[in-house]
């Protein structure tokens, strides 16, 4: 095989990282099967058809070609739509999970998933092509109560709390609601929602006056409209009391009338945002606040639209987003509303890694490396280990009977703590066996049968080393 | 989003179907991490150069191809050495993965891997394209000593035993050696040693009649060279001992002269067979034995080979296979030999879930629902759940506050065994809470601060139901 060779845009992690990250997606699964969240997998594929239908990022997919149809020539015979391609994200695998097995699920369905998603993009800097998402979801069946609207961030919070013992800074989520918005720029006489929530979303990136032109240039505002939907971005609460108060006085002072339908619209959203903050810090305080400016780039919103920012971590931007989808899954006239929040992973990992210095206690899973005399006695050592390891102690055996320090060393590389000698120091028939912790040097005699590791010792573990 | 649509070859289970597959998943891991292996976790994609490099499936890759170059007719402008394809196997990741990090791991490497893999197959009744393979690997780094052919193996079947709660057969490994085959095929005088071994590899299938045929019209072999052939793949031996006994009387037969080089290279396979089937008899006896017609289809393997069955499970084929390949992974005149072996994780789930019926005790993680009295109550329903979590009790709040009789039913379609009453089963403020065990229909006063399911309800389990 060719040198390897890494492929820009799709990251590795090396074994001890990789500790990381498994100890990551660990703690996720117990945290949403706590909540009462139900695990599913979905294939990687969806038809072209599915994936071209919503969303903002339908054009970046990998599509799938047979190679024996790409070396016959045949590659561009079928319709995009009815070819194959891997999956985005795993908000619309699971509104087709859903429809296609409505038969079999109880609704509310509360499912959580943890996968690799792909974005077809060209190769950029800093941009993951190939990234593991971590998604919980609560989809209804015709209608869903809006009590998920506050829940669901709420364990996306408790989840992210339960990663802080791995570097990870406290985490606030942004939430804010699509009716609102639109009611509002209705409201203001503007029509192009979809392009004003598009130029919004800009705001932290290019600033307020770049967002003003293109507000005015691409979506038909004139001035003051710009400015009012800057008013509106720029709005923060308490509670919700406050952002009633607040957005009442928005609309008086732009002229929106109370009775109109825009009005009405917006209010629904108000209401919404309101119950999610006041609940949220009834609750978990400080954990969920109102952030008017949260547009969200999907289109498949229809209500709460959330992202969530790490403190001292703003160039991470928004690590947890979401929102809730009314019309994404349907079958005939029956509807399956959701609202789902989806933390990236992979991104996450890498802050913890390189920023936050998690790593591995260790690289093996194993507490103990059981030395070998000679390759005659090699079954000694693998019975020894055989007796540990159905005891729960996961024990690795020397490769070589090489010199005893050569087999230290090797226990040392993968951060073994201790290293188990067959008929003690010496080797001397009969002699009891002795267990050498490597790390602080003692030595003790020590039977397969009833040893264990100390318990600072016993498990890998994941700590925060420094630079 | 159109009707949910299944695709041919990419299984998808359903929530009870997913629990099981997961403590498959889980349980192969607990047992590879017992035995000191490493997880990693690779990219789902590799070079065209790499894919297309080894192995017999190398015809049946996904491609992948940008969306936007799809549309902009630029999809075969790059030549499929440059282009990136779904992985196929996780043999040919490893071996990339281990050059391109070498300096990174400690050698020899024993990694475990669990993850999906892709074959570009079209559409064939009860093949798969897309499933989940795991596989333990231990690679070397310039040498790999021989006793990890027959470790390998015994992780293998004390994994595969781990699941025989679960529904699985009685495992047994079949071993052979490509060296004593090509030995021997060359003795007997035949060149085209990969050819006489993929008609070999027949031999279930089509029965010595036919495959007689084949290897003189493909292989250029005579009727007697073909009998031969056929001879030593009909041999078993109960130890050691008695294969190089066998071995030596077939080569005798058909006068292999015992000074030539076929000899001497197919006496080094005959001794690492031997090997393993008496350190296998001695550690778990009736686990491996030698079985002189497995021949394995990849031509990456070099020395053992290695197909397991299933007792009573012929019709499945073998179940997890793998061998030593000493070729695979190079870095200039650098070698990493590798030995390893891939249960086919998928297939076996879906035999236990529709042959041996393995079933989830529940769909939902949560032992308990917490009813709900009304909607303005909710918030004392969270609160108890919060209270049961947070001591590691997984716990479910009711969608609405529907009549009792529909929240109890909402837990029995989940197969959540208890609900909670809040305020006693008639919510009278300030009286205890009680908890119902809907299985049994013991209901009990209860405290969310100290309350413990009964030890048979605690957990999500995996059941052997009937049809």
């Amino acid at each position: 095989m060719a040198k390897g060779a890494s492929i820009s845009g799709f990251p590795e992690w090396l074994p001890q990282e990789r500790v990381v990250e498994q100890r990551v997606i660990d703690t996720l699964r117990r945290i949403f099967e706590l909540n009462g969240f139900i695990g599913i997998e979905t294939r990687a594929v969806e038809t072209g058809a599915s994936l071209l239908k919503k969303g903002e990022t339908s054009k970046e997919i990998y599509l799938l070609s047979r190679l024996q149809e790409v070396t016959a020539g045949e590659e561009n015979d079928t319709p995009v739509e009815d070819r194959l391609g891997l999956h985005f994200d795993l908000t619309v695998p699971l509104s087709r999970y859903v429809v296609e097995h409505s038969g079999d699920l109880a609704f509310p369905f509360k499912r959580w998933q943890i996968q690799k998603v792909w974005r077809g993009e060209r190769p950029q800097e800093g941009r993951f092509r190939e990234f593991v998402q971590a998604d919980i979801d609560v989809v209804g069946n015709g209608s869903l109560p809006d009590h998920y609207e506050v829940e669901l961030p709420l364990v996306m919070v408790s989840a992210l709390e339960a990663l802080r013992e791995y570097g990870l800074p406290k985490a606030t989520v942004h939430a804010n609601n699509r009716k609102l918005s639109e009611g509002f720029y209705r409201g203001l006489g503007l029509s192009d929602v979809e392009g004003v929530l598009r130029e919004i979303d800009k705001l932290d990136k290019i600033g307020p006056d770049e967002v003003t032109k293109l507000l005015v240039s691409e979506c038909g505002a004139t001035e003051a409209q710009a400015a009012a939907c800057l008013d509106l971005a720029d709005m923060t609460a308490a509670d919700g009391a406050q952002l009633r108060e607040k957005f009442d006085a928005l609309c008086d002072a732009h002229s929106i009338a109370r009775d109109g339908d825009a009005y009405a619209l917006a209010s629904e959203g108000v209401d919404t945002l309101a119950m999610i903050v006041d609940e949220a810090a009834a609750i978990r305080p400080g954990s969920v606040i109102a952030d008017l400016k949260i547009a969200r780039g999907l289109d498949y919103y229809t209500g709460s639209v959330y992202e969530t920012f790490l403190d001292g971590a703003a160039s991470l931007g928004s690590i947890c987003s979401g929102g809730r989808y009314d019309n994404l899954a349907s079958q005939g006239n029956r509807k399956y509303p959701g609202v789902g929040l989806s933390i990236g992973l992979s991104r996450l990992v890498s802050y913890m890694l390189h920023t936050a210095h998690a790593t591995a206690t260790r690289v093996s899973p194993s507490s103990v490396l059981i030395a070998v005399w000679d390759e005659e006695h090699r079954l000694d050592s693998n019975r020894i280990a055989a007796a540990l390891r159905a005891r729960g102690i996961s024990a690795d055996v020397a490769p070589t009977a090489a010199k005893l320090g050569k087999q230290i060393k090797y226990a040392d590389k993968l951060g073994i703590p201790y290293v188990w000698f067959p008929n003690g120091a010496n080797d001397e028939a009969g002699a009891p066996d002795e267990v050498k912790n490597i790390v602080t040097g003692d030595q003790e005699q020590a039977d397969a049968a009833t040893w264990n590791p100390a318990e600072d010792y016993a498990a890998q573990g994941v700590v925060l080393g420094k630079e």
